[in-house]
């Protein structure tokens, strides 16, 4: 009995999407880690969902997670206010992801939907110096591919980052 | 002089299968890290080993490991038991794999065998949030694609998992 | 608005050239990571340029680094006295790396250089089995395809580590 894949897309995913999506994953943290914040919101639709939440939150179906963004204007203003407030002690990110893992494919309207997961570790260095293993858990998400002015690209609808640990730091300034 | 590549395929491996190796290593841990821990055996042929070994010990040829499976149903017996004894605080892993090299692709028969590394990195997550850094390691794995339904399907003959400590809790009881 | 991709490849990197870009870094880190510190020297051009420095320090354009070799023999001394001197505690590594993304393609003469970025995590293994989250960064390549037997092989003409935190250890015997 060969190992059942429980995930088969409907849709078949081509290499060149396949290479978008990889594209995206790895722009989205360099950009975080590399303090591009202003970058992050574009890396979702007008209307993307972002959400923060606890691995225990989501299996039990609880919606309410730790940090939520309704829509892109949501994001610049959150980069906005990391900005600009800046009470909090200065720290960077540095996330290793794993290879991302296609579990569908769909067509919504015209819209071609791919919920994909990836596997994520993130590092915080203090200012000091100081690091520590802040995070791991995984992104589950809603890529869709728009168009734009290089032909089609990926991004997120929805990117649902589910952390193993609950007991994140609750002053999560800078997006996982 | 070039960087002599001292493990050049003897068969090369085509972009098929190198996706097909890079899917069944990514829903390898996805399995493991979702807790789906019935999934587990299923990547194995039915013969199939598995085994944790310390560095050292490797290194040495000593080949008692910490951990040996030596077919399919020893590996269904084993999730049996975890999932029945229940006695070990509940936690979860979190693999980070890098990308897999392959070493070596000959014919056994009429089966394909790609010999293979991985790097990866494992952090426990217990009930109470708290997490470490579990083990680091490098996975060696003899790859053999059979035929399934949709077509020929990359299992595990054997995986070798090669942890860098040898201070590895010695009650593993989630593959890893 | 799309997510702005802000660096773009000049020249198309072919699907071929982006697999050898891969191999090499892999191969890199799992050359390291099983000792084999001979054949690192060999990951470089002849003129080869090899530096590790801080965060900060690169963000401020100070070029003075922890480590630095300028060619390839000087990377071939430092193997040769890490074999040689051997006053350190022995350790191991193990490097975690995210996927690659390519920040620029050109020609340069006859030679085409990509500009790349890679995310890294190290975790150091002691002797007696402890072990610690040692560095994290990114690797900034400028790779380089010149022609070898079997084809161009992609090779390192600068690799710039930049760790995250300046707080390394300065025993840095062995090469991230």
């Amino acid at each position: 009995m060969p190992a059942t894949n429980t995930s088969a897309p409907t849709l078949a995913v081509s290499a060149e999407q396949r290479s978008a999506i990889e594209s995206l994953m790895v722009d989205y943290v360099h950009a975080i880690d590399e303090g591009e914040y202003e970058r992050w919101p574009m890396f979702f639709t007008e209307d993307g969902h972002y959400q923060v939440t606890g691995r225990e939150n989501h299996a039990r179906g609880w919606e309410a997670g730790m940090l939520l963004c309704d829509n892109r204007d949501m994001m610049i203003d959150r980069i906005y206010s990391l900005r600009k407030v800046n009470v909090w002690e200065p720290h960077t990110y540095r996330h290793i992801i794993g290879p991302t893992r296609v579990l569908e494919c769909s067509l919504d309207g015209a819209c071609i939907v791919v919920k994909a997961q990836t596997n994520f570790m993130c590092v915080r260095t203090m200012h000091d110096g100081e690091q520590m293993l802040f995070s791991t858990g995984r992104y589950l998400d809603d890529i869709v591919f728009e168009a734009g002015d290089g032909g089609d690209l990926p991004m997120f609808r929805s990117r649902l980052v589910i952390t193993d640990s609950n007991r994140i730091d609750s002053v999560l300034v800078i997006p996982l």
